[in-house]
């Protein structure tokens, strides 16, 4: 009889975590604040109250409390889709012929399909609580727009949001998923706003850009501001706050296996998932208990904020309305190459992760696009699962730290935070089964044009 | 501090059951065998040894051994996605306002997305221990094939799929999941039987049947004999059988919930989801444990296999390839309206469920399309989960019951048998949504013309 091989470690409800980890109160160094683009102060929760639901605001700013209480409401809700299980992927280790042990943490199976739903259920909540009657906010491909679509059906809210128009019209399905949660989901730019409207004026069959529809976005949850907030999927420190139970789950389904990892590997766009799964780690490489811990953070070629952005003060939407923020950028006002990874296409990234990439404490590669599906493809034959665009980023950058393990005859625990499933992104693997797909050179020109014109930052 | 209130039982692969359930040890009354069509004698193992996978085939008329244990290597391969959950809808009992307790256990985490790969891993396993090159079948929308197309990876075997040709072309992305997993998956009519040229030279524009096909797929398969094997994805036992763990996970699943369902809920096209959940629990009935345990059996009401078919020995095919089975039966020459549900479009039904519903031991409905997707939104918007067409059958009849529990106010246990998600479906939701979706009346003139055809069957 075959030893028993564990596939998957099941967490069971009663232990799930029922803390979120706020990285700010162990943060090292001192981590520039985002700042008021009018004032150059500090933002303080009293800036972001007519922006963000309340709670979520002073999550924003709070730099002393280690763990944040999850409302028993909100647990009720996660325990809808949580504990999300991790993989042992022993048919990836045989097929690499890799002593190194693989495991990836898997939130495709939370009801939206990725990791967006714990943040989003979250906002949800707190606009609920605050008696607000909707959240409005932007997306690209559809993957935080039906996560946020979902969550606020399930509090009860309105949800308003605004698709990049080329997206609403050549990938329909998201869009359908959110309509059938009850969402209203308009082509930006639309009709509805008068930043939509201008640019339907200038041009007719505009194909859009996020950056336009934050701006639609924002511009429509000022117009209903009464009852209405924005929210954001991404970036900032309390949606990042509210995936630390991914890692926090993941600690104790890797302790189940008797292992701790040598190597974690995600991928960034703006940074959520990847941060919901390493900042419960990097805990104990900032207070030192395991400083050999690497952390890798994985983005594309030609999009490479980390890797190859300057580190300034600049706004975190195309159009210059939201504060300031100390961050690697590639300029806000660069447009990235049309890759297939939609969540990977910003100029930006969360001002924590560019922070522990200057201390050293992460480090960060680019891998081009082919690759990247090649891998994808490789892990969906021998493991299954059709992965996301974005994750296959760090399927990639994983597979290739074990062929290293195999080189170099040692055996180390690699863990993948595996952000969700590719079911609507099966377009981009037919372009790569056959041969279509093409891989972007860095701009670095566009990107130089963009760097001249950061912001500058006003006397405070 | 609210109730802790378990959304999900997690099962521990330990815990995972390592014997498939033989029902057929069990049957009660005498059911009639599968005929061969040219002598009229019951089939046999040899007369299968052509077609299936010689193991299946021993499967396939073995009613004598009530259990059947799970190779191990196969053990390891379920161990990627198996255990699935067990949910508690608690949230849909709030939606609904009723005292009847509402579970359901949901195959849609599987890799493919449906119960699909319960068999289909099985049947390549059986394929690779024999040694065959590969396996060749038919699929309409593509749930089967994609299961299949990894089945066969896993296994290293070949998979050639012959897809509907209307799907094919309208719904591409099973196709290229398919792809990915490396199947070799052709439209059908296709150039490469006799049948599909025969068809395309008639019909240069044909957009296929499931029939057609079937038929393609098994002249493929006798073309590459000593090689290929032909793989079915419903109606006959071996497949069934396989299907059986669904079922006996569950039983541990829901004493882990300290429940006993008094109401099993779960969709019929040619059997293989329902009769994976409901055969382990139907022993209970027929050994008088659990006399008043009611197996509902949903069907559309536009094909209506069991709630209107005769019930007859046909062909399990259009073109009459397959052996005699007894069976509900529409006709085998009868083709359903084009409904969403794909999985459903079936003439016939797996000839154990038939027989078990004339024994008065299951019983069935039928639903209108509407209806159907109506239950799927609401089911969607509370729970999260986007449900298939197919399931979202029994997601209608499950919430019926529960209304009529609210009713008669009695707390009744009612248990779905949910196959998997519809992240390849949204075009129907789209349909609903959009006040597009029609109800096909039951098509009692051309019914009466299939049932008209059904084949003569020769003394034994």
């Amino acid at each position: 009889m075959a030893k028993f091989e564990r596939g998957i470690y099941f967490l069971d409800q009663k232990d799930m975590p029922t803390r979120w980890y706020n990285i700010m109160a162990d943060m090292p160094g001192d981590m520039p604040p985002m700042l008021h683009p009018g004032t150059g102060k500090p933002i303080t929760a009293d800036d972001l109250a007519p922006v963000f639901a309340e709670e979520c605001g002073k999550q924003e700013v709070n730099r002393t409390d280690r763990w944040i209480d999850i409302p028993e409401e909100l647990l009720a809700i996660y325990r809808t889709w949580r504990p999300t299980n991790l993989y042992r992927a022993h048919r990836l280790e045989k097929a690499l012929d890799t002593p190194a042990k693989i495991f990836y943490k898997y939130e495709g199976t939370s009801q939206a399909g990725s990791h967006k739903p714990n943040t989003a259920t979250a906002q949800s909540y707190y606009a609920s609580k605050q008696g607000l009657k909707g959240l409005a906010t932007e997306t690209g491909a559809g993957q935080w727009g039906s996560a946020l679509a979902m969550g606020t059906r399930f509090f009860g809210l309105e949800c308003k949001v605004f698709m990049v128009s080329i997206s609403y019209h050549q990938k329909p399905y998201r869009r359908i998923l959110m309509e059938t949660y009850g969402a209203n989901c308009v082509p930006s730019p639309s009709p509805e706003t008068k930043s939509g409207r201008a640019m339907l004026e200038k041009w007719p069959d505009c194909p859009g850009s996020l950056g336009l529809a934050i701006s639609e976005a924002m511009e429509y949850m000022m117009e209903h501001h009464e009852n209405y907030r924005y929210s954001l999927g991404s970036v900032v420190n309390h949606v990042l706050l509210h995936q630390t139970i991914v890692g926090e789950e993941c600690r104790k389904q890797m302790e189940m296996a008797g292992e701790y990892p040598d190597i974690l590997v995600g991928n960034i766009g703006g940074g959520s998932n990847y941060a919901g799964q390493f900042f419960p780690w990097i805990r104990d490489k900032i207070s030192g208990k395991k400083p050999n811990l690497r952390i890798i953070c994985c983005e594309p070629e030609s999009c490479p904020s980390v890797t190859k952005g300057m580190y300034a003060y600049d706004f975190g939407d195309l159009s210059g309305m939201t504060p300031l923020i100390k961050m690697y950028t590639l300029g806000h006002g660069f447009i990235p190459p049309p890759i297939h990874a939609g969540g990977l296409r910003y100029h930006g990234m969360a001002p924590t992760i560019c922070h522990l990439h200057r201390l050293g404490l992460v480090e960060a590669v680019s891998v081009p696009q082919t690759a990247v599906f090649e891998a994808g493809v490789k892990f969906a034959q021998v493991e299954g699962i059709l992965t996301g665009p974005e994750p296959c980023h760090n399927v990639k950058v994983a597979m290739d730290e074990a062929l290293k393990c195999r080189e170099e005859g040692v055996s180390k625990t690699i863990l993948i935070a595996h952000s969700g499933h590719g079911h609507f992104d099966l377009a981009a693997y037919e372009a790569y089964l056959s041969g279509k797909l093409v891989d972007y050179a860095y701009p670095e020109e566009e990107v130089r044009k963009a760097q001249a014109e950061l912001p500058k930052v006003p006397a405070a």
